[in-house]
């Protein structure tokens, strides 16, 4: 059992000029975090210069704790790999613990006093301080104390998830309890936001105002709008998986895009009232783009480790909460299109309409090498349903699907309902690095055109904007 | 290796009696909760009522997860029974979340807002609302909003601990790395404290304030001191362990005297001032004596299942929080008396002046059917260091070790150095139940005469007190 782990404990240690590189790195990093004591606090410097050094940290760790994942059990097997070896399986986990360390370290960046009500206490200090004095002190230059009530919240949820996801890997949790994991895990958001906030109005888009008024009352419903956006991010993350490297480089891409967003909204001539929220949705987009990446490379074809649900879970409920507390949930479903296409696509198969075998990840072909589209196979007697069949047919022939019928008319197989298989139905077999790819560059690109949607299009509905408004504030 | 699982698997289901006691149970809470809401929000009372669904919640669950966990590999044999089946492992863990759960669910009943600030938002928040009348809704009737951000950052190193122990259980992390589990958790609490409190001054003895003056800053320090506490309450209950039941009666019984101390604040002649703290206090510890008296039921002997590390730490964590944030370190400090003299009792092993076997717990005599100190043999050419070998010689005749000498005044064995085994050197080979019920008691005397002195002879030696003052204040 412990074997098993003895091939892949020589490529444990880091390079000589891995070890060089990442140690400049921390070291630069470092630097540049003492610096930033000095002068106003600058969190958003002190943000990126944590990133990297979870970059770092995580980058080692994953190579470090590779033959302890695999003496723990956290090992699989590549399907799509000519001779699959046992690598580690969950380092998703090593990213979530990394991350949280980060982000619970940066707390004090933003929320640091000025004035440090330094004489105003004592052992029992309820006894002894002088109340007026010491609420003078604690003067907050940064951010509202409110603020920090939502940034303790999303780190609770985001460790909740990363419990619920170790729990997950390590049980075999089956998948119609599994479907409620994020849900559990968005309470502490959900009550820390009714505590703190409690806000469940939606503003109405101009042309329904005449009917429904400006800001429509959604009260209890909006927590269960919210917890729908936290279920649904995850999930549909750890839908979009089963080729090496595909998890992370979605994940960083449309991290990478919410934080493009957050830079229009920092960077305008004036400064803007949202700024703190997207400040707040930063903080935590860094950190977690930097652990990705230390990941991706680990991840990306040939995968020397998988990531587990834990990583998908984990970087879905990053998204929901940023989403949620940075009140830009709409934005945040404009770029996770290719995730919500690809769980309606699956839908058919996830409701038992069509036969839902195990594994629905495209097929590797050992002779030529490359990712084929997975298929359900059907038997003369084992036919789709009329109705189902005629839907199948339809769009086999707007080629959103690829069916293969006998000379009599009767399915022989259809092909597994994913974007992947979708893509590869699309493009023809091809090599699993460059599947990888162009699925990643159609995120990136749907993403784009997302936000050029988000904020050329939004004012013809919604008064308001970022870049300017129909003049009626 | 499934197989194993099956013999427990029937003993799985709760009997008739069983499921009717923990549903009335639940109900009566529900019904008391929801009554809660009639009134002033009553958090006290609503605590109790969650406790309680907290206890019926855990007692089922550890009696359904039980096969589950075997499966997963959380399993063990019980070294002091004479057919030791395998039982599982690990069951603070069920503890941990169905408290983690209760606590966050909790948070609306202290932080609850009597106006709720329905019309001031909408989907871009930041935009829309306009601030003033925001703020003038968001008045929270029990605890001021900086107590939230406490609470939050309490429930993060809770969480930390638990995802800590559980990898604890898993991965098998060396003593030496082990040791810095709590103080990696409690650097959320210490962050939190520091942005949102940061009172590091302590009051100095009557006696020595000619010398240091009233209130001395300790700085840096305290925060030293505070991730002492945090890693000392945690690692000494760990090692205050071995027997059926002790882990969880022990951690009880300091349950159970905080709590007693929280009361003597809360129902004072005038409104203490302390009051906030030690509800808060209540607050935390009432569900964790509902989870470990559910875990207790199936812990003591005969043992049904396991605790394991993340229980000990779990509840250790639990104690440091509300020690650390309800400023009574140093009162806790004498309710974990036990521990603390176990823990220097057993240095000179950890130190390795004494050979430390793997085990330390008390032997189990098949004959007798009766626990027997636990001893480390020594060998005619491996003798103990001539200074220890007097040290040990002293302790044998102040009855604090159990030394064997063979004729010619060489070491045979002497008795492990640990609480337990020193009581079964006191009182002669018992009953493992009947050891577990006396060092209770013990830890109840000793936490009872604590508090005695902390709140008759505090008033010497500090100014004041809850009881009354010298009359300076």
């Amino acid at each position: 059992m412990t074997v098993a782990g003895s091939p892949s404990s020589s490529a444990t240690d880091l390079s000589r000029t891995e070890t060089l590189s990442l140690v400049t790195l921390s070291g630069a990093s470092l630097a540049i975090l003492a610096n930033t004591f000095h002068g106003d606090g600058e969190p958003l410097i002190a943000s990126l210069a944590l990133s990297l050094i979870a970059f770092s940290l995580c980058y080692a760790m994953i190579r470090w704790l590779g033959p302890t994942f695999i003496k723990a059990g956290f090992r699989g097997r590549d399907l799509s790999k000519v001779n699959g070896v046992e690598i580690p399986e969950c380092m998703g986990a090593v990213c979530a613990a990394v991350y949280l360390i980060t982000v619970i370290i940066f707390i004090p960046f933003p929320f640091y006093k000025d004035i440090v009500a330094a004489t105003s206490g004592g052992g029992n200090r309820d006894v002894v301080v002088e109340i007026q004095y010491a609420d003078e002190g604690r003067f907050l230059h940064r951010f509202p104390h409110n603020k920090l009530a939502s940034y303790l919240g999303a780190i609770i949820s985001l460790q909740t998830i990363a419990l619920l996801g170790i729990g997950d890997d390590l049980f075999d949790i089956r998948w119609r309890h599994k479907w409620w994991i994020p849900g559990l895990a968005s309470i502490p958001l959900l009550v820390v936001y009714f505590v703190d906030f409690d806000v469940t109005s939606i503003v109405i888009p101009v042309q329904l105002q005449p009917y429904l008024g400006e800001l429509f009352d959604l009260g209890f419903l909006y927590y269960v709008y919210m917890a729908c956006v936290a279920m649904f991010c995850p999930q549909s993350i750890n839908m979009f998986a089963g080729i090496n490297g595909i998890e992370v480089s979605q994940c960083i891409v449309v991290s990478l895009l919410i934080a493009f967003n957050d830079c229009l909204y920092l960077f305008t001539p004036y400064p803007h009232p949202a700024t703190d929220s997207h400040l707040f949705s930063l903080y935590f987009l860094l950190p977690w783009i930097g652990v990705s990446c230390a990941l991706l490379y680990h991840n990306w074809y040939p995968a020397k480790v998988f990531v587990g649900d834990t990583y998908c879970y984990f970087s879905g409920m990053v998204f929901a909460v940023v989403g949620i507390l940075g009140h830009f949930s709409k934005t945040l479903g404009l770029l996770l299109v290719p995730q919500l296409f690809n769980f309606l696509y699956s839908c058919p198969q996830i409701f038992g309409l069509i036969p839902c075998p195990r594994h629905r990840l495209p097929k590797f072909n050992a002779r030529t090498g490359l990712m084929e589209p997975s298929i359900t196979p059907w038997s003369p007697d084992r036919q789709p349903h009329p109705l189902v069949a005629q839907a199948l047919l339809f769009l086999h022939r707007v080629r959103l699907v690829k069916v293969t019928t006998d000379e009599k008319g009767l399915f022989v197989e259809t092909s597994n309902l994913t974007l992947l298989n979708l893509w590869l139905v699309w493009r023809g077999p091809l090599k699993e690095n460059r599947l990888a790819l162009e699925v990643t560059m159609l995120q990136l690109g749907v993403g784009l055109f997302g936000l050029f949607v988000r904020h050329k299009l939004a004012l013809l509905i919604f008064k308001e904007d970022n870049w300017g408004s129909t003049g009626q504030h």
